[in-house]
């Protein structure tokens, strides 16, 4: 096995919890990806560049947000410990990006630069079935999202926050999670209560 | 080369586009999709069933829509010819779909069942490719579509609405893009009419 893998643990587990990976794959996984620090309130992505990375949150939580025309922040997506962030429209077409991501915590992310990921592509197809599944999970979640939006009540999006993201109800700032959920955070501790009271 | 190719043969363009297919993929990939006529107003995939295949539209055209507690439709997706349509949700996790996906004008598709999408990806790695380049557009377009949700106006949604699916517009009735777009059929009416003066 590879040195420097120890902080790659997670990626690995992830990545390979469907496929099992060569020793060769597994070095070759490793050597791509590279380690950051980022600070709470620190920025992987800032609008009008172009997202250069697919990234793999190893601790702490980043969320993915537009600003609309009012100034108004909408957060489209969390990603915590084991779970992948990117704006791929930008990542794939090499354009500038509407969004932006943003740590909520201190978090440690490992990434992979576009041309290393197409080499991973090209060069050993396995990864092409770990990142089809990794988007296709990507994928279900958004369309959940815009159907609970649609036909799911404030708390039942609520409920399902909770079950998607267990721990991070108890980290995220009651504002963010109103954010995700489309609704104001008084309307937010409402539902707080209310589910306490229930129990 | 196998027959029966005829009709598969935009299936065969649109898989092949990123990637060229030897004989034998080709064979293997004609041999498991089949080919089904449905009429307008015809239902492919009903809430609280199983979606069981990935759907490549030759001809016409389908929609995908959930129904809002009050029985609004939703219109979350539509599928022209040479793209492709499914309740991913449903059809990875074998569990009954929230949405319905019905044609909007006679149609003609291709479908493949999901043992047979799994023998593929098990097989011929190369349609791992294939099909995580797939999804990757869907989830591009249904990303877009939430970011416009929050901050384009009704007017850019309908021009990007135009440039996406340039034949759709004048072959859909008012009310199923307006549900697209998120607008009353009156206020589409309106941004027609005022596009039509500026020209």
């Amino acid at each position: 096995m590879h040195e420097g893998i120890k902080n790659k643990e997670l990626l690995l587990a992830n990545i390979s919890s469907a496929f099992s990976l060569t020793d060769k794959e597994i070095e070759e996984l490793i050597s791509l990806f590279a380690e950051r620090k980022i600070k709470r309130r620190g920025f992987i992505l800032h609008q009008g560049d172009v997202c250069r990375h697919f990234t793999f949150v190893i601790s702490g939580c980043l969320k993915m947000y537009a600003i609309d025309p009012s100034g108004k922040e909408f957060n489209l997506e969390f990603a915590a410990e084991n779970e992948w962030i990117s704006d791929l429209n930008s990542f794939y077409a090499e354009k500038p990006t509407t969004v932006y991501i943003e740590a909520m915590e201190p978090s440690v992310i490992l990434q992979i630069a576009r041309p290393d990921l197409i080499h991973l592509y090209s060069n050993y197809p396995k990864f092409n079935s770990t990142f089809r599944i990794i988007i296709e999970r990507k994928y279900m979640e958004l369309q959940n999202r815009v159907l609970q939006n649609i036909s799911a009540t404030a708390e039942e999006r609520y409920s399902n926050f909770l079950h998607q993201f267990p721990t991070l109800a108890s980290r995220l700032p009651n504002t963010q999670i109103a954010s995700y959920l489309g609704i104001t955070s008084e309307f937010l501790s409402k539902i707080r209560k209310d589910l306490a009271h229930k129990r």
